[in-house]
């Protein structure tokens, strides 16, 4: 029964894959992974062929990590060979290693064949040494050098992320030429947008797209049609500042070359995305105080991973209570102080991450540079000014109202302006400090900047009171 | 002087591009901007077209963002017909509005002629109604229609960011037939990476990569090598999940259908790729409090971008500071507490949002999803009570040492390890809350997240201490 169910599950796929194995969230549809669950259970590979070898890499990936743990080697030995190793890429790191780690090397060297290089370096920089050089030892002499050559360049460079297939040919072929050897030869690349012009070294000339090639009559030279290409990648670079040079300038795919200008490898797009959603998530992610860690991760590590942070927030907390202290003979006098301290701290708090948020982002995209940064800082005090205005009026009254004592009121009111711009000058300048620094303002901006906030808060309100009040 | 210096600035530019214009951190370069400023403030026309004209859109884009707000006007007008409207869509909405609002109509109707209807949509969707009327009525008819139909699409829809040029040929045509038409046709789109296939009535058939094209033989037929797209976007999806498409299926480009699956257009991946970053912005500035504000905007709009979350953040930390209002007598009669409790609220803040960060995150990346939600909480939790007893533990000693009062370092220690608990439920069930009402978690997360645990904090440390110590 099941079998016939996805028998017609097969058929149906052509004209709405999407529908197929996910609901209208996104999320891999309930019944589909009972009936994968239950297919795995009673080994029913028959099944697993015809319903999820046949899905696109992504949604494999998707599969994978919506199954029970448990399950996911399992399915991967149940499909044996039609398990296509591209999924892997598409899964958590400590998915994909859980599983690569515990299939036979002779397999994933199999399977590696098959890849684009860029996938099976995705997959083969995760082993450990002894495992990657066995598989490498099971692959076909070119396909071995290859690899390696890509596994030598550094750690999410353009060089490991790049792919070693491509199309090249000199700048005297005709277009005629250049197509007919793409129509005769079997081993090309296994899609691409562009060809690349080389002298006899490998060194690069330039690029042709290939729509270029197509409105181009058979006869003209490759050298008449093709471009500079004003920004081929260094192997070397990092793969975040690759990205940035498709962004602006909106490439598809771009050539990656050695320190001596030879072409090594194609960057497509696709990486590059990939790559876009790493930084954004690194970004968030420091914001928030986790470091780069994966929903997958075990409990241990996920401690680890954000123990620093909790530690540094520790010590900036006793900093602050620390300037409390300071003042813990006014608050016996005035017990209300102790009630209203917060409030100005954690506004504080909030408009200096705001402004911080801003900045931090503005660094990351360089929309923030030394020219605009004076008009940023006098926007960022100006908008800290009015919004101390406002709700220091507004705390003015509240408190007044609250404690029948006006005079009170006007105390948080001033503490309220003094600690909202001194939120909006530390929400961009940290951040900008740091950046100056060479660090990454992401990482420890939030914890800086409210520890600024906190003091300032707690020093200006109970020292405004403790003076106006004289106690 | 600054014309010779200028040309041989232009004669540098093939070479290396990058160099040219940016120094090595990505910034304009500071003689750069000087030379240009010094050619608005003389209006040297000629330097300027032969420096700036030349230029890519988005260098352009980058120097109107570095150089004066009172330059940018200027140096468009001095450019007249040879500044590359393009440019405008690299820019702040702010910036943009502000240049398009003061240029005649007549400019930008002429110079809307020359562009991509991506962009020249992108362009005139900014335009007040009558303006933009005004402008389309100058344009040819049938650039007019194409523009009217994508304008008519809602805003931020894949319609809104469609190519309306584009390559289709009828499934009958051969390969030869297909290159030929491309060879002759003289109004081809500026570039492209696959062409479609339509029957008579535009109805989408299958699309063809270019790569396909130019490696099979003239006489194969489209029909025998064409594919079935299996993802065509309709006009109306948003584009965000258009941008999910196309990260999920590494697509260049894809086929954007009307509801009766007439082809009307194509989106490429350069403008989906702008929508991916636009969406990491949103959450990243969400989960700091700030609304969609650009560096651009002016101090009283950021103002108010920003005046609705500190309002709800003012009303969060009254209701905190009225849960220390209940025990401000035992506060009266043990003043330490006054400054120890910020310390718990704090700490548990800080692991709240840690958490809340994960899990904003992982919905808006639909990693996480009904099936693993349940071993995400537990997870969750596990990491709460560890990191609740390790700092107890900690905090527990320092205070005891601080006030020479263990069992207020006892109280402390319980205090946090049940705020750090309520942190991890808070930080992953609040979102998931959000989610499900279908509302953003990244928007309302945070304040929420810093309220329980303020409260929490504070309730439980004060609250243990006034049972503890009968006070």
């Amino acid at each position: 029964m099941t079998t016939t169910d996805g028998e017609d599950r097969i058929r149906r796929r052509p004209d709405d894959e999407e529908a197929d194995i996910y609901d209208e969230d996104g999320n891999v549809r309930g019944d589909f992974l009972a009936l994968v669950g239950a297919a795995i259970a009673d080994r029913d590979t028959l099944f697993l062929r015809q319903n999820v070898a046949r899905l696109h890499e992504s949604e494999i990936g998707d599969l994978l990590e919506a199954i029970q743990p448990d399950q996911r080697l399992a399915l991967v030995r149940l499909l044996g060979d039609d398990f296509d190793m591209t999924a892997l890429t598409e899964v958590d790191e400590a998915i994909r290693r859980e599983i690569v780690d515990q299939m036979p090397n002779a397999q994933i060297a199999a399977a590696i064949g098959e890849l684009d290089s860029d996938d099976a370096v995705y997959i083969l920089e995760d082993l450990d040494k002894e495992d990657r050089e066995e598989i490498l030892a099971q692959l076909p002499f070119t396909e071995r050098v290859r690899l390696r050559r890509a596994l030598d360049y550094p750690e999410s460079s353009a060089g490991r992320r790049m792919q070693t297939e491509f199309v090249a040919v000199p700048p005297f072929w005709t277009v005629g030429q250049t197509i007919d050897y793409m129509r005769d030869e079997e081993d090309l690349p296994y899609s691409f947008s562009q060809i690349f012009v080389i002298d006899p070294t490998f060194k690069l000339l330039g690029a042709v797209d290939l729509d270029q090639i197509l409105r181009t009559k058979r006869q003209t030279k490759i050298e008449q049609i093709m471009r500079e290409t004003n920004h081929p990648v260094p192997a070397e670079m990092d793969q975040e500042e690759a990205a940035q040079l498709f962004e602006q300038y909106d490439l598809l795919s771009a050539a990656v070359v050695d320190e001596n200008g030879r072409l090594v490898g194609v960057l497509t797009i696709d990486d590059v995305v990939d790559v876009i959603h790493e930084e954004a998530d690194e970004d968030i992610k420091r914001l928030g105080g986790v470091g780069d860690e994966e929903l997958s991760d075990n409990v241990l590590s996920t401690v680890r991973s954000r123990f620093l942070w909790l530690l540094i927030n520790l010590g900036t907390a006793m900093l602050s209570a620390s300037v409390i202290g300071l003042f813990d003979g006014s608050i016996e006098k005035m017990i209300a102080l102790a009630v209203l301290m917060p409030i100005v701290a954690s506004m504080g708090g909030n408009a200096g991450t705001q402004t911080m948020t801003v900045t931090v982002r503005a660094l990351a995209t360089r929309d923030l540079d030394i020219y605009n940064a004076g008009r940023i800082i006098r926007r960022e005090a100006g908008v800290g000014v009015l919004n101390g205005i406002v709700f220091a009026s507004i705390m003015g009254v509240i408190a007044g109202t609250w404690f029948h004592d006006y005079q009170l009121g006007g105390v948080i009111a001033a503490a309220m302006v003094i600690n909202l711009m001194a939120a909006a000058l530390a929400g961009i300048l940290l951040p900008l400090l740091l950046d100056k620094m060479g660090a990454d303002p992401a990482i420890a901006s939030s914890v800086f900047v409210t520890t600024v906030t906190d003091c300032t808060g707690f020093f200006a309100f109970l020292g405004i009171a403790t003076w106006w009040f004289g106690i």
